[in-house]
């Protein structure tokens, strides 16, 4: 069982949202057989026109594949795929390969690879970082872990999906643990470039002339070049959502808080990010932290333009 | 008086620390007559055998100079060096342009333009970004403001220091507060990157690994990629200081203070940065704020090493 699984093998992706949908394309233009599942019947039929396979349940998806790759929100709903009624666990053959890449906390990824491990399945810990964009193209990062074995039976799994794959140790736990902290710093510096944003135009400065400086300057992070764009624009349309960050954000805070350690900054953004959720913005993009700050005469989006963007 | 000043001419310097002695050896390099001040002797010996020529006081540098750099570390020291016993301003020739390079509140830069105006004077908003390096190499970026005529006078001068001259309006006080917002960028992140590696570590991931993913995924900032090095190399030898940034975000939360407008991250690191002062540690380098994290075991320097680095 571990030579490699290769097209036209039977891969299947539990999670069709904006990552899922992605993932699923580039596997079935590698030339994989896709089965899906989401408890959304518009993405299996979204599937279904893409050319791939909808199944009824993770179990009915899980007969099909040598592969699974999870692509749900967080630790629960992992949990509820692969164990709860008709989860994908129980239904898999022997030898296959769960690819779990929801964002969880470190330790629940560790203790899955050892569950699964026990029932003769293989675990791959591989979150991911890149959005929906890269997922499309086949080219996301994953920060992944686990053994020799399962990283060789998926080489052309994740191959399909990734354009840089990490291997960050030989179990499962160890790349959930690297992605808490880039988790860290992404939802830190979106709250950074809302404060700088809010104050800078609050002080007179010109939003433009704010963001063209800044992103050539040392004030410059990979989420203020990315996302005030967002805000010089209007638009709020999600392309990830402020919700996302207040779960993320918890997850790094509660692992922390488990080892009894302090993380003053990233408890800051967290509260910023729930007094966003709070003010009815949690589904918007997440640069709509910025709407936080009260009295600042925020961008209007170009006259002509909806405001509500591409959601691309 | 509008026509530009060029070398041979006489610049004065003042203030000859790790940005201001850069200044001075690129000014030199481009061929003007550099008249320097500084109140440490060591610092005027050394612009002395640079081909510098040391004065025994602002005023006596400003008699010599058509333009000066100013080069102190916040709005107390310029007001001082400017207008105090022997100050440079009631000594300048009309017409002569005032760079002003401290890192000040806006408002303060504002009402020195109007004050400099009144004495016949030309003034330059002119803070800088780049560190000690790039000051050395002429290659700094000029956030600056103030009248055509003044960037006219100074075009030749602010060519020798900077590689980029952003104009961000005709009046003092404009270019202060962008530096401000990317002031403000720069501190957060560096704090934020203490935090992301002390708990990474902690958490048991390896720094270099964890170095090598953020670095190359959407957690980055300019920061980030600047100083975790120096927390790696265990070398806290200070190229920028922790006081820099007890300072400089002291400048942002009282700006934003009197305009009652809340920066809680900006709070937040600065505080950081305080109990990194507290802990002793405020005349190491700004990563040393990693140091205020108890339990962690940080990198130490290689064998062979004093881990005081260069200083560079």
């Amino acid at each position: 069982m571990s030579t490699a699984i290769s097209p036209p093998a039977g891969v299947g992706v539990i999670g069709l949202g904006s990552m899922g949908r992605g993932v699923a394309q580039s596997l079935l233009k590698a030339g994989f057989t896709v089965h899906g599942y989401d408890v959304h019947d518009a993405a299996l039929q979204q599937l279904a026109q893409a050319g791939g396979m909808p199944a009824a349940s993770p179990a009915e998806m899980a007969r099909h594949a040598e592969a699974v790759v999870i692509l749900v929100v967080n630790a629960e709903q992992t949990e509820s795929v692969l164990f709860g009624k008709e989860g994908a666990a129980a239904a898999l053959p022997r030898g296959a390969a769960v690819i779990c890449s929801a964002t969880v906390a470190p330790d629940y990824a560790a203790q899955l690879g050892a569950r699964l491990q026990e029932m003769g399945l293989l675990m791959i810990d591989a979150p991911v970082s890149g959005g929906a964009a890269k997922a499309a193209t086949g080219e996301l990062t994953v920060m992944g872990s686990g053994s020799a074995q399962a990283f060789e039976r998926c080489q052309q799994v994740l191959d399909a999906i990734a354009a840089r794959v990490y291997r960050l140790g030989d179990t499962a736990g160890q790349g959930s643990r690297v992605k808490m902290i880039n988790q860290l710093l992404a939802g830190v510096h979106i709250a950074a470039a809302a404060e700088a944003m809010a104050w800078g135009i609050k002080a007179g400065v010109d939003p433009q002339t704010l963001y063209d400086v800044i992103s050539q300057s040392a004030g410059n992070s990979w989420m203020f070049e990315n996302r005030v764009p967002h805000i010089l624009d209007g638009d709020y349309a999600p392309r990830s959502a402020v919700n996302i960050f207040v779960k993320d954000l918890r997850i790094v805070l509660d692992a922390a808080h488990r080892a009894a350690f302090p993380l003053p900054l990233t408890a800051a953004a967290h509260q910023m990010f729930l007094m966003a959720a709070s003010a009815g913005l949690g589904a918007e993009d997440d640069a709509a932290v910025v709407k936080i700050f009260p009295g600042v005469d925020l961008p209007h989006p170009a006259a002509g333009t909806n405001g509500t963007g591409t959601g691309a």
